[in-house]
């Protein structure tokens, strides 16, 4: 499946009008289903509108910052169904993962929806603390980060977006190293399936956490792009827009640098700002 | 609860820096249950991160695009918990619906996951099909609208974004009539919720649907925008930025017009261009 799809359109201009090709973003479910990989049925998990491309990635990485991944041992294996009545169009938008035992009791537990406690209701402190729990401990480590590093970022991210260059309709996320190289950007429709794909990546490579990185995301940063973040291990997140106030407070308990508004030789820091250095170009 | 918090953040710009306060959009997680009218146990439908503020309208808005109300008639209450046990935090992010027994029965049978076909995959196709069944009619009526209102409306929603013009960190949608009056105006920070906002406010006065209205998103017209718009019977949804494929799919099959990337006195009309004139001025 193609990640761009082509459309007639009716374009206007002020008084004049032409019919011309426009170039859209495509947006297809994924469905992300799990069975216990020694043997069992395959149950739908979640399906999550994204655009094709990277969809092993995305399913990793979903499942990872869902809580059922644990470490890549824990994901046996990623097919596509096989059952022949399955016409191929439909193949393409499934995913079965094959659980290790404990992640399978996981997913399960998540399925059942017995995870949060309805019965006490909700707030944004019980939501930090069913991402960090009291026994956890915030992220730490020795990296520091110069403005000047900061700076580059988005424009590096907006060089390597080849799909949103075409569409304008996709997010971005983009893992840099602390000396600003772009290592692996991915694209999508949902905002949270570009970071969702950056940290599958690696998840699949068996490197995680990620602990000398910056993810920058092109969005806003909202509670679920820290909650990945940290899940991932990664430090620095950045923003080319606004953060919300729960992102702020997860990224303060967590240890997790907070930039926003980072553009044009501008930013923010939110949460953790030990982490950005005061001398524009040097990290000591 | 406010819709905005303030921070206090380090502020950079070139090679100075500066500690000032800033404004945040406020994103707390708001839980829908839901309950028989007739008495019984309420249970938790859903959670959404949301901007506090016309929650009642988001709830019942949500509700409504899920399937679950089919009128506002069914509607019958909403209610913040009264356990005294739940302390007034909480409360704020808890509202219960209840329910008549067709809408109720419909919510649990969403809540058993048994609604969308997991045993034959899914794919765009029977995403729409799922929106749209065979037996329901595309939406018609003889509303003309003209590229010149269409032009004024981004200037319109723009100009009331209360909360966004203070943090940047929130998607608005507007309802407008056909000569380009702006009715309703919400903002959150989640991307579908100012559009349940918007019909939820329809909806709780038993105004649906609005077959004489258009709807103006902030950020992009995926999928869901298009589903909702079609359920409330909007016959005109415009974004400021990029559809998706689907959405435009979703908008040809529904009778949905889908405008894109309506700004600076331009846009592209992606699917039933009929209702959008080609004189500039005149409906005629």
């Amino acid at each position: 499946m193609e990640p761009v799809d082509r459309v007639r359109v009716r374009a206007r201009e002020g008084d004049s009008e032409v019919e011309r090709e426009d170039v859209l973003a495509v947006e297809e479910p994924l469905e992300i289903r799990i069975r216990p990989a020694d043997g069992g049925q395959a149950s739908s998990f979640v399906t999550t509108m994204r655009t094709p491309g990277n969809d092993e990635e995305l399913a990793a990485g979903l499942l990872f910052a869902e809580g059922v991944l644990e470490s890549r041992e824990e994901l046996i294996g990623l097919e596509r169904p096989t059952d022949p009545r399955i016409d191929s169009e439909l193949r393409a938008n499934v995913l079965i993962a094959a659980l290790g035992a404990d992640a399978f009791a996981r997913a399960a537990k998540l399925q059942r929806g017995t995870v949060m406690g309805s019965a006490c209701g909700v707030c944004g402190k019980t939501s930090i603390e069913n991402v960090i729990p009291s026994d956890r401990p915030p992220l730490s480590g020795p990296f520091r980060v110069t403005p000047e590093t900061l700076y580059g970022l988005p424009e590096r991210l907006r060089n390597r977006q080849s799909i949103f260059a075409r569409t304008g309709g996709l997010h971005a996320a983009g893992l840099f190293s602390f000396e600003g190289v772009l290592e692996v950007i991915r694209e999508d429709i949902g905002r949270h399936n570009a970071t969702d794909k950056v940290i599958g990546t690696f998840l699949l490579r068996g490197e995680l956490p990620l602990s000398d990185r910056i993810l920058l995301v092109s969005g806003r940063a909202g509670f679920e792009i820290v909650q990945k973040a940290f899940a991932a291990g990664i430090p620095v997140v950045a923003s080319v827009s606004a953060p919300s106030s729960l992102a702020v407070a997860l990224a303060e308990t967590g240890g997790v640098t907070l930039v926003g508004f980072l553009r044009e030789r501008r930013f923010n820091v939110y949460a953790n700002a030990q982490r950005v250095t005061r001398n524009a170009r040097s990290a000591t």
